[in-house]
């Protein structure tokens, strides 16, 4: 049997999922449950389907430790269309959406409810090249805002959110597509979270809202059925055909992170190979200059740059001769990323450490 | 090996997919186009993952015979999504969408553009039980109307257009989810057509739209970002991560019809299987009672009653047992249902309508 091809994969997503996860899948491709069918040809309404369906809604909040005030919904269009549901369904030109814009995707955010004339800004880090996470004590907050907006993880900057907003009572809603169930954290503190899934948790598709019930209810009630929250929740995201094949994807990766150890092990992991690639980049001597300030570091996305963009070129040739695959960084940023999602072993980030230092020694 | 298990399954979608192109999905899942990743973990902005993306667009255009002048976009949500994109993208207070009632999802597009306040009936059949779809001489266009909206298949209903509606110039949209690419029509007549996929072409979780580029740039330029038609145009459906698995699998589909012998080999087939089930109805002496007209009459979904619901429990039990399934109708309807999409081989409808001439003579 010829020997499977395997890269280590550091896109910044779609990105690499589990092997196992993978295999699984492949197996049980064209006989689903031994219905007879394929996963991707049964019916939303059966039984098989529901019960992977509701898995993996259970799946998620026990991952969360979040309880029956939260509900999980799954929804289409790209975390980009819910830059323009938020707001469709919670802002008002008397109680606006406040945003904290700390990179491209949380300004895309602001940027929809500002189509709509409900956008306001809370803080923002792009006069000083998106470099941190704003902190609490650069945030204002509109005590009558509908809610404050946060993008967790800022994909192509590679700087994170390592403390929680108080908001003083105003809801906090918080995109996080390129951090979702990456490590434990309170999301007892959050109303609203969502995350397209390509990054940690299955194929482009499909987003997961885990949201409280409390604010769900307030969707507006003028919207068409599909651009309402409520629609979702009634409905228990069947309204009309769910992407299976993505829920079913998620549902298994749950169920793997589950097996692995859940959130904390996530937590372990992600860590101990950002260090060892941050450390790489401390200890380069100027050779590496990481994009993010220490504070705002993420844990996912890890973006440098080199001496010259002719290096930046060579190390990028040089590392998929190694089989180290989609280094290069966001052309907005220029330099590398290396995106090392949750199931990014840690062996293919030590890979990509050594070669960084032989890279050093070598240029 | 063990032989692999498979049902003949005659659900109305998520539905049967052609088998050779499961296989070849299923051999290819961990590592796609030698890329060492799966097409699911693999970048939309990848050589790869466009050269799938390109092709798909142009066998669908190739498969339907249209021109530079219509663009194919891949938009989420599902056709629900498209109820209410439409009349936001086209219509408004002056210019109305005008619509033909003839089935659920076809109100359902309708009841979308009467909560934004445009939407106007130019026929329905509702008081008739939608028994067949409404004909040239029943509709009445608003010649102001931005556009009449028709839905080609009633799912449910089990009736289907078999002529294309004279707008006199008004624009032609027409819902196709359920009978995309199942037969040769001049598409040419209609300015925007959109299907949910899960029926004929793949996967859940993408709507192919083919609409002429002249109307897609008329989208409302007020709207959200990811709620206008011309985003998708100008970002070629990559503004934001695309569901490339689903997209990927219309690929196929698309690429399977063709090697079958394209529309005209697709509509021979469907309606050698629809007659097959039609004569076995008409030749019942009133034990099937089919509930379409009969110049209404669906190629894709075959509705019928039987004398009673107790023989109607019956007749699904033992069609299972025969592994004849899904075969239930819709509840609105009530009896049975078979789905005969482009993928139901000749083989599994003769066996159907062998196991009804068989059923009606025993009870």
């Amino acid at each position: 049997m010829k020997d499977l091809k395997r890269i280590y994969n550091f896109n910044p997503g779609p990105a690499t999922l589990p092997l196992e996860v993978l295999k699984e899948a492949q197996e049980e491709f064209l006989n689903f449950n031994d219905s007879g069918m394929s996963i991707i040809e049964i019916s939303h309404r059966s039984k098989p389907y529901e019960k992977v369906h509701a898995q993996t809604k259970a799946d998620v909040l026990e991952l969360m430790q979040l309880g029956d005030d939260y509900e999980v919904l799954f929804i289409q269009g790209g975390a980009s269309l819910q830059f323009a549901m938020i707001p469709m369904n919670f802002a008002s030109a008397e109680h606006k959406g406040n945003y904290i814009l700390s990179g491209t995707f949380a300004t895309n955010a602001y940027n929809e409810a500002k189509i709509l004339g409900v956008g306001e800004i809370a803080a923002s880090s792009k006069e000083t090249g998106f470099h941190h996470v704003p902190q609490q004590d650069e945030l204002k907050i509109n005590p009558d805002a509908a809610y404050l907006h946060i993008c967790n993880n800022n994909t192509i900057y590679g700087t994170e959110f390592h403390y929680i907003p108080e908001t003083n009572g105003v809801p906090l809603i918080a995109d996080m597509s390129s951090d979702m169930l990456s490590r434990e954290w309170d999301f007892k503190k959050f109303d609203f979270i969502y995350a397209g899934v390509q990054k940690n948790l299955g194929p482009a598709g499909v987003v997961l809202v885990v949201a409280k019930k409390s604010l769900i209810e307030k969707s507006r009630e003028t919207l068409p059925t599909m651009l309402r929250y409520d629609t979702f929740f009634k409905k228990d995201s069947l309204y009309n055909t769910p992407p299976e094949f993505c829920i079913y994807m998620v549902g298994k990766v749950a169920k793997w992170i589950k097996s692995q150890g859940g959130l904390k092990e996530m937590a372990r992991r992600n860590s101990t190979k950002a260090k060892l690639l941050y450390d790489e980049i401390d200890n380069s001597e100027g050779f590496y200059r990481g994009h993010a300030d220490k504070d705002s570091r993420s844990f996912m996305n890890v973006t440098f740059r080199l001496p010259s963009e002719d290096l930046e070129k060579k190390f990028v040739a040089e590392a998929l001769e190694k089989n180290l695959s989609g280094v290069k960084g966001h052309r907005s940023v220029g330099g590398m990323r290396a995106s090392i999602y949750n199931a990014m072993s840690i062996e293919g980030v030590e890979i990509l450490a050594e070669f960084m230092k032989e890279f050093r020694k070598k240029n």
